[in-house]
Order: C-alpha cells, then structure tokens, then sequence
C-alpha cells in the first residue's frame, strides 16, 4: 500500500499545526509520498520583493517573476524545511519538484481568454514512475513542491498541488494498491448543517454540486478525487490534517469510494 | 570513475556562462555529481527583504534570517533551475540538499570568540554513501546546494560548498575512483606572472603559502584539495568552468596529485 498525502497551504501556514501533522505523518507505516501546497509566505515574502499577486478569475497568474518567487518559497523554504522537520522525526525524507529526476513533466498551459503564464497542466503518462518507484524502494519519501517541469520548453511551471498529489495516485495505481488523502482544514466535506458527509461516490458528484451542498474551493477537490477513483486509486479521503492518525484509521474525513 | 564538480558563484551569477557550463556538463560520460555555491544573487533578493548582510572575519554569519533566505535561495532557485536547465539538455538531474534523504550531516560550528550561527561543519562519516550510491546507480544526477543537515538540533546548516565538494568525493573514494573538479572563473592556481601552474603535490602547499603564491581565496580551496587526494580521491583538479572539456581532458587547470 502506497499512501499519497497533500497538505494544503492553512498547514504550511501555521507552525504548530505543520509541527503536529509532520509527527504523524512521519509515524505513518509503509511506503508514502507527501505533496504540499503553497500557503500566504510566498504572496507575503513577495510583496517584499515587489512581486504582486495577479489573479484572473480565482487563480493566480504566473509570470516569471513569480515563478521565480514560488521556485524559491515552495521548492526551497517550504519544501527544505519539511524535509529537515521530517529527518527530525527519523523519517527519510527527500524534497522534490517535477524536475527532479524528470519525475513530474507538464505542459505550459494554452491561452485561452486568459494567459496563466508559467502554469503547467499534468498527464498521468507526465509521471516517472520508475524514478518514484527506485525512491520508495530505497525507503526514501518524496516529498512534492507544487512545481513540475516543462517538458517542451524546459524550465519550471507552477502546478496546483492537489492535481500533482492525483497524478501520482493514478500513476502508481497501476503497479499497487494507492490510497490518497487530501488534508485541509476542515473536518471532511461538510453538510449544511456542518456535519461531515462519511462517504461519497463519483456519482454522488453532480447531485451535490447541482443543490450546492458542494461549493467554491470543494468543487476541485472532489473532482480530482473522483477522477482518481475512476481511474484505480483504492480509496480517497478528505479530512483535517489535524485528525490525521483517524483519517488513516478511517474514522474521521469523508471519504470517497 | 565518479566526478565529483563543484562550481563557484561567479559561475552561477553569469547566466551565459552557466547555460554553457552546464551543456558540457550534462554531456560529460559516467556518474557524476554537483555541487553548486550561492553567488549574489542571495545577498541582492536579501536586501530587498531587509536582511543586511553580516560578516565576521570574511565569511558570513547565517543568523535565522539569513538560513532562510539561502534556504530560498541555493536550494529553490538556484538548485531548482539549475536542475530544470540539466534536464533540457537530457541529463536526469536531481536537486539536493544535506537534509534530502539525510544525504549530509552537519554539527552547527561551535562558537569561538565569533558566533556564525547557522553554520555547519561536516565529517566524511557524515555522508550517507548508501542512498548516494542508490541515486547514481538509477543514472541520476544529484546536484547539491551547500546546505546540510544539523544532526544534533535538526534543521539546515548553510555550510562552505568547497567542503561538502571535498567531502562527497572522500567519502564516495572508498567504493570507487573519484575525480574532483573544483570549477572558477580562473584558469587554475596561476603564478605571479598569471600562467598556470601545472601540477601541485600537497607537499608543495607550506610553501607556495610561504612565498605567496597561494593567498586569500585560493588558500581554503587548496587545503580542501590537497586533503582530499591525501584521503585517497585519485585526482583533484581547480580550473576555469568555461574551459570545462579540457580539464576533463587533462589539458587545463591546475592538478593535484
């Protein structure tokens, strides 16, 4: 059983939250992979630099001076200091970009309306799998900046860390057992009346988004976990990085089957 | 035969000659290994987040600031595109630091007189040939920025990249041959009139310190070579990185031997 994490930024953000989670993380038994995310240092320690956050509809446009700016927060900063956190914890950690091994290569995405500029849309035939595989075998865990390489162009594109964490999973579906486990800051996907829907199937999807139960930021979410149950991944769960050690016990989080 | 590369900042600030420096080194044949130094690029993105550079004695003092700046710095930009730029030209490049895969163990260097804070001095038991050997016998590239991993305190070190350099080379000398090419932006140790001195046995080192040959900069390079060929790497040579193909040729550069 391979276990693919994603942490989101709300994490990445709060160190004592980072701290909890990375113990457990670290203590979690088997082969493991953990993607994380970006979170508000890279806008901060850019308007520092004088790189402002351009957004187009909701997300945010890559020019090369902020790719510049997030190679460095998420492929150095957040990516090193998780992994010097998780040595702390006995676990061998090693910090990667798609780059890295050729392991994650995209394409700069089309301009379509809008140009995102430095953003690269991943294939599941993107990933090495034969590099990740020598990694988990050596006992090694890798440990994913939201970054992948260009393969046309060459160069780093900035990915969404959720859609890297799915490639992965459906990737490695195909030589093992792979269960995915996207962690945020909510308890799982939530009802109206806040409580934590337990279970949802692929086909639950539409109905649910149709009378709103599943909104804004969640949308994407359940679709990549979707689409990795559709495509092999064994089990999918969204939970509160916070109650971690349940969500692996399978009693916390909603998960997706 | 393992080469072992490690190039200087100059190197790194001149983005032409890094761009023609690393296509002769993705095309050099067999395992290798680089090591890559900082250059000014950190100390200009530093001043513009407010951190003032702070030297003692010459060399810089990492306070907590500033480790997280080269963390930023050497190991996302620097490390990230130098990988990205290796991968262009077909060479399976994989960025490291000390901390990834526990590759490097530091001690944070003790404070006499002068506290350089986040600074860690290595030992060749301090390299984790195990998962090295892992990564070059997969036919990847692993390419070091100069940062460490504290094995007392946990966390990163920002440590002289010459060292790590000297270190990896010694402490992989004893499975197999190894070449270490330290790479400037001169042509190898010149005499008075600049023409380049051939060939140095370590024994020579006392006295062309004594007779000024050998001053400031070049001093810690030589120490670092004439200990590495003392602890059993088969050839050490300090060359011009633009005139790369031929110190791999023998044909440039200055020897240790």
């Amino acid at each position: 059983m391979l276990t693919i994490v994603k942490i989101g930024g709300n994490i990445i953000d709060d160190k004592d939250k980072l701290t909890s989670f990375l113990k457990c993380f670290a203590a979690l038994e088997g082969k493991k992979i953990l993607v994380h995310g970006g979170g508000k240092i890279a806008t901060d320690i850019g308007l520092k630099l004088g790189v402002q956050p351009n957004y187009a509809e909701g997300r945010r446009i890559t020019d090369s001076t902020t790719l510049d700016l997030v190679t460095m927060v998420y492929g150095g900063l957040i990516n090193k200091n998780v992994v010097a956190a998780l040595q702390s914890e006995g676990c061998n950690a090693i910090g990667l970009t798609g780059a890295d091994g050729n392991l994650i290569k995209a394409g700069k995405r089309a301009v379509v309306n809008i140009d995102y500029g430095f953003v690269g849309d991943v294939e599941t035939g993107g990933v090495n799998t034969g590099v990740l595989d020598t990694l988990l075998k050596a006992d090694l865990v890798p440990v994913f900046a939201a970054l992948t390489y260009d393969s046309q162009q060459g160069g780093l594109l900035n990915t969404n860390a959720d859609t890297i964490a799915r490639i992965l999973a459906m990737s490695m579906a195909g030589q093992e057992e792979v269960r995915l486990v996207y962690c945020f800051e909510k308890d799982g996907v939530l009802n109206e009346d806040q409580s934590v829907i337990p279970c949802i199937r692929p086909a639950d999807l539409e109905r649910l988004k149709a009378n709103g139960v599943i909104k804004e930021g969640m949308i994407p979410k359940l679709v990549n976990a979707c689409e990795a149950v559709e495509a092999g991944v064994k089990k999918v769960v969204i939970g509160n990085a916070m109650n971690f050690e349940d969500i692996i016990k399978g009693v916390s989080g909603t998960e997706i089957v």
